[in-house]
């Protein structure tokens, strides 16, 4: 197979793969390589390989893999399960309408076609509410609720099927980009969980970012090398979230200057030491009983704020 | 006096003045705030009251302001000027085709108009080659090398016409996109030395930016308001500079998050002590005997570069 897929606007004819020397396809001006499809696929493993070396992991841990339907979380799921290791999917049905349907589908049809394992649950059972009805219910910055809901059930869920490991899709301009809206805001707190590992604690689960060192375009890459269909659009309720502006921003230096997202986010990590368990806070929720970083947990004071608008009163334990 | 400039489109007729209630003129998203021109200027001078009062000046301390005919310069030695400071302006003519003859006609007539002193020098005339030499016989970044040179040169001239403090026209955009740069290169050495003032040493004037809490665009303002001609092209040595790409990034963070460049800056200046002489590197160059971070200084090092590729040796002191 070979698609003339390039990274930034089209290679001339005459030009060599990095690796092998044969007609490269793929252009990839911040490592000022370029690839053949095949070599770009190893390219893509070793910086998967990479990360998976930074994390503490034992070889036959099975790993929860985050399963959106996106480029990201397919792509995840593809390399991890080439590289050799036990995966399980686990997908949330978010109930956005339209969006969550194709994201399911396009969970489920990907499952299918490597025959691997996909647990489904839906927000809307878990917690009481869809996303939509959150919207409607509340002012917060709904992909910061979103995000927090996320990071929750996926940690709960994935305990409750018996894996200590969660992987996400998140991506090297995920990072950066968050890194820079971090800097350029002061936010300390958001900077000291700057890292692409967050280790295990009794009742959480470890979290690892194996494609960290991937960049978007990359990804995108990889999924049509390996014909994988993701859903293409962006989440119809984050439109004018910060995160794409930041992202925005940092993408224009990398158009002017090859390198930059790349430079900065690994510049960055070199400083920082990798979190150890001692460092997380480890209170439990007065409500459910979670790991929380206050006394009340976040998906139990979203419930309570959603909730009281209502009038009707929580009782008993969350989800 | 009434002009009918806004900072970022025009205001409604009805925009009413922030501090005196009188018809708005000024519009300035990042402070929330709308002015008339003589309340804009109130909070012009406020602004630089403020800035003084950070570096360790006394009241009567003669200053050294670095004037190249743009904007900053001539809005600073203005400022400076309506606030009782005794100033005397420095003009170095780099011998750039075109533009340094704009720069000096803009300073020399702003002088003129409000009957202050003006010393003029000449790159050639100090160190032996205008820009336009420079930039045919280096492959240096033309703007790195014009910027060393002029800080190294204003502080000889200052010490040596009796001046201990030199300020200069950088405003708030060139400090937070310079920062930025400097965050995301991870330059360390530069972003120690990241601060509006930089302290006198035996043989070195101190360095002061009372625009560092001004921004660009408020600075246009004020030349406007206050009738001050000043040469509008920028540099047409300095395209594709990177300090443009960086700023370009930051102004599209503030056009869709209005205070970021700000916030951005004066956070980060919160945490940071002002630097003391005891950190300044304080050798000697063995060469002209200026203070220098090297054996050799700056200067010293350019010239040996540009006279070698001529088969001339450097004799003597560097000017």
């Amino acid at each position: 197979m070979k698609l003339n897929v390039t990274s930034y606007g089209r290679l001339p004819t005459y030009a060599k793969c990095t690796r092998c020397k044969g007609k490269a396809l793929v252009h990839l001006p911040s490592h000022h390589a370029n690839f053949c499809n095949e070599c770009f696929l190893v390219f893509f493993r070793n910086a998967v390989k990479r990360a998976m070396k930074l994390f503490p992991l034992r070889p036959r841990d099975p790993i929860m893999v985050a399963v959106s339907g996106g480029k990201d979380s397919l792509a995840l799921w593809s390399v991890l399960t080439e590289l050799g290791y036990y995966t399980k999917g686990l997908h949330i049905d978010l109930g956005i309408p339209g969006f969550s349907e194709a994201s399911r589908e396009a969970s489920k049809q990907f499952a299918r076609s490597r025959n691997l394992e996909l647990s489904f649950y839906s927000l809307k059972d878990l917690f009481g509410f869809s996303l939509l009805d959150i919207r409607s219910r509340t002012h917060r910055m709904i992909c910061s609720v979103c995000g927090m809901l996320k990071r929750q059930f996926l940690n709960r869920l994935a305990i409750q099927e018996g894996f200590s490991i969660v992987a996400t899709g998140h991506n090297l301009d995920d990072e950066a980009s968050r890194l820079m809206g971090n800097i350029l805001r002061h936010r300390e707190s958001y900077l000291a969980k700057a890292y692409p590992y967050l280790p295990a604690m009794p009742g959480v689960a470890s979290r690892i970012k194996p494609l960290f060192r991937l960049e978007s375009e990359e990804i995108r890459i990889y999924c049509q090398i390996q014909n994988i269909s993701y859903v293409k659009d962006r989440c119809p309720f984050s439109k004018g979230a910060t995160s794409h502006i930041f992202l925005e921003s940092l993408e224009f230096l990398e158009s002017k200057m090859p390198g930059t997202k790349r430079d900065f986010l690994f510049g960055y990590l070199e400083t920082k030491r990798p979190p150890t368990s001692d460092e997380t806070p480890g209170e439990r929720c007065s409500i459910c009983g979670a790991i929380s970083y206050r006394n009340i947990c976040g998906v139990c004071r979203i419930k309570e704020e959603l909730t009281k608008r209502d009038g009707r009163i929580v009782k008993g334990k969350a989800t």
